[in-house]
């Protein structure tokens, strides 16, 4: 069975900064593989360097030594919302099971493909009928 | 100026079903004034009472009599993440005032959109490699 | 065989509320199983009748007690559009299947699908140059 | 006031194969005037070319000499059904203003925007829950 | 197992302008084999003669004895760029199948993805904090 | 005029790591002015730090002391193919006079968004026909 479009790096044979990564990706998320997605980055290892770099910083916080504003609940509903949006397989997947790891039960994961499904309704509505915004003072 | 494809319906001027939802919108809501976007759905009554039955539902589960599994908070950052993704300019400047309405300061909206931004980069890659996802038993 | 991230609701051990609109979508549909989507919308009951609700009213007017103003062939060629547009593996299945059922041909769905995939072009054309729109007075 | 990225090719101005598309846009779609979409292609030729003939072949199949599957009101709202998907202000407002002028009404419209923006919500939730397709025999 | 929701038409049955389109595609693309792509849209002969002039012309310049302004690469970059953007399975396996037969590596096909992935994240944090576009004069 | 749905990080006020970046994107772009999505961001500075080191990373590598596999040119175009797609009015912007900068003429943009236009229609098409991908070994 093909497993990307790339020859996945196998996370036994990784060497010098894909290692370190590799390692941290498992340290910093508790798990004792390495997914797929960062194997298939590290064909190219400056873009591992820099997507793992951010998705440390952003959804792992404490890790990265980072006050972050939102808890980790928020943070995978924002992820499963955008990666419903724009359909990719891969990550639904993954961050459904992230909601699941952190005790989302199916009511709580329904409510948000609801609410998410909801505005690709509305944005819809209001591109096909080119609403123009109410007046809106900018967040202070 | 235009405001939209079709003459907005007027808020003062509507009556029957219309009147009610619109009053009811305001109530909801608690604000005096109603959204140019129901004053579009509105040219067509049905699409209206559908739109604002599920957007009180889920958005307004109090009003609707309804034990919500999300906070408003929540809901209105799954809102702007599914907006910001779509690029809809009504709804991103919508539910950005709601979220200021809710207290939300620009470092907690730069961490919503910081993370929604992340995820449509992590969607494309995992789609730009066609990655398999990893094994995952449903959330039960 | 994994079937969504959710593990579907039976269609024979569905109680309540879940089992009367299982019963609705069969009969309002002429099928004799309830469709795999309805069963993952079924683990969030609140979910599976607004959307169930919604979807009844516009898809089938006439089981809804409604005069709709487009054909069901009309209707189904928009489902089949914007699923192809979002790439929705699901729906363009199922859209494409009840196009199939009111007779639709490979010729009249080559011809649906050109236009989709036309205008998805043109959008993009349009987006790229940033053209701005012709004078256009509101629909009265 | 800027009009778009590019300089549009004046449409008194243009020549040769700019001029004879010009002219045959204007006397296919009955209109005296060049609309900025065509104009800004225009500084590409080919482009031109290349996208107006597929669109006078699928939109107007008449005077294509071609017998198309699909009458003028269907086609328009597949157009505005992507669009609306797509949120591309230009097409919206060029393809609300051509079922105007077939005669579509505001609740007819408001009918074709429901529809569409319901199966943006349904596309997002049979990808957010990856609901495998139920099974379908091609169509013949 | 499946293909695609239609019959593909078999490559050694088709005739007339079907047949002539084949022999065509598997010349230009130096291929003994008609991609399903094409065997899909030959189920309505217009739209198989339209897309793949199109293709041709743009993606195959000197066989339609004309002078492209983008090299081979370059135009499949932006091929896979756009296909992954649109989370597009066929379209991303075919498109990296092209670049691999030009030469490209897994470093430079990992550029092309890293890129195209930051921008989809700068695309949804322009459009999350809706950011006027900064002054700009027309291209020449 | 409003210019975000934030008020911009004022250029001449900013302190700190903002200052630091702000000065950076200056220097690094050739420009005497920092461009309001950069203000935008700097409203987080931990997301204005995290984007553009992405972004000076792969759009800059010489200035990131790093050895890119792709030219400026060929950087910008998938920018403006993806942002094309996405429908991002600042990007497309902001890319368009990027390339115009480095010598492109409309001719050569219009190829760029004419290929970019062509497979967001066949991706459309492929999704529509659900058309599975023709047999591919990974990229070595």
């Amino acid at each position: 069975m093909r497993e990307a479009t790339v020859r996945l790096v196998d996370e036994n044979a990784a060497g010098g900064k894909v290692r370190e990564i590799f390692d941290d990706i498992m340290r910093t998320k508790g798990i004792d593989f390495v997914p797929r997605f960062w194997r298939a980055l590290a064909t190219c290892p400056d873009q591992l360097e820099l997507v793992w770099r951010q998705l440390k910083t952003l959804m792992h916080p404490e890790a990265a030594g980072r006050a972050g504003k939102l808890d980790a609940k928020t943070r995978e509903i924002i992820a499963l919302a955008v990666s419903a949006t724009n359909g990719c397989a891969y990550c639904v997947n993954s961050h459904t099971a992230a909601l699941k790891k952190l005790g989302v039960d199916t009511e709580t994961l329904g409510e948000v493909l609801a609410i998410a499904g909801l505005f690709n309704q509305t944005n819809a509505l209001a591109e096909g009928y080119q609403v123009e915004p109410d007046v809106l003072p900018p967040l202070e």
